[in-house]
């Protein structure tokens, strides 16, 4: 059983996510998270330095529950399938948030990575390491025929991220999944991605 | 010659859209325009109702720039030419600021959709706008056999939009020219992008 310390801290860090989500990490004070958890502004330092170590946590956490997401999604019988399994999970997820919050990591990337070097470093490195685990199935899928072997893996990777980001950004100015969806599409045809694998090209 | 007033606007305006880009819209306070701009409150209120009013004046102003930029960048010989064009106006025009600042329509959608419908209504329009124009290139580009017509021009002009808006992120991220780089060339490869007319397509 979790100790009330324990559960003190997750709410903080629960309603923080929030708060950075919808307003922004540089417009969110203090202030706002002794309001929005009803604590006092002692109980918070008391848990955190202050903002700059609440923020950390709540990247870290949201760093741990993608990479579980991506293991989770990027799943399949073969690797096209984990491909587009990953597609289909990632809209999901966002349809269910009925596009609103996005992606944490686009949010902060466009947020801090002028302002911000240190927050800017562990974001890329979520990048980084998103676009190298696709690229892994990007690259087996290459092997078997499952997407176009006529760009780098890395590459292809890169540029799936990317539009995934994207069509995220248009997905929530339009509350609807239309962008998003239309985007996953496109990149399914254009990577020339097969749910089969094509036994000749092995 | 500009009046006294119409400099000190548009000196407020200019400050203000550096803060919003660097800080984020929510973040920027009044008193931060005053002290950036060393003018007195009064003065701000005498040109602006208020931070709503500067930020629909800043967010017109960049949409302006930007269908000018559009117009001039998405021009060439035959409409691949177009494209490819506007593909390398943007890069530079991203190089040219170090990466720092990136698009303030992505910027500001990631930071308003949630929170400020009208402000998300405007910048959704500036998306629908450039989708569109993109998207008169990507179809007369088909026509002349220079982008693979197996997919809507509408859905390729969307993912193009998409692709470059994550390209920034990830470029701004890395204050590198090399991920926005390689989207370019990943989407050119993907489009089938030619700047020599087929002929025999036509």
């Amino acid at each position: 059983m979790k100790s009330k310390g324990e559960l003190t801290r997750e709410k903080i860090l629960e309603v923080a996510r929030e708060l950075f989500n919808s307003k922004g990490f540089n417009a969110t004070t203090i202030r706002d998270l002794v309001a929005a958890t009803g604590m006092q502004k002692g109980s918070l330092y008391f848990h955190f330095e202050g903002k700059d170590a609440i923020a950390r946590e709540v990247l870290s956490e949201a760093t741990a529950e993608f990479m579980d997401f991506l293991s989770k999604s990027l799943s399949g019988e073969n690797p096209g399938e984990c491909i587009d399994n990953f597609f289909r999970c990632a809209l999901k997820k966002h349809l269910g948030t009925g596009f609103v919050g996005g992606c944490i990591f686009g949010n902060t990337a466009l947020e801090m990575s002028d302002s911000d070097p240190e927050f800017a470093g562990a974001i890329d490195k979520v990048f980084d390491e998103w676009i190298s685990r696709v690229a892994v199935a990007v690259s087996n899928a290459q092997n078997n025929g499952q997407i176009r072997a006529d760009i780098g893996s890395k590459a292809l990777a890169q540029y799936i991220v990317a539009t995934i980001e994207g069509g995220i950004m248009m997905s929530r100015l339009k509350k609807s999944e239309r962008p998003m969806k239309e985007c996953l599409e496109t990149l399914r045809i254009t990577l020339g991605l097969r749910n089969e694998i094509q036994n000749n090209q092995q």
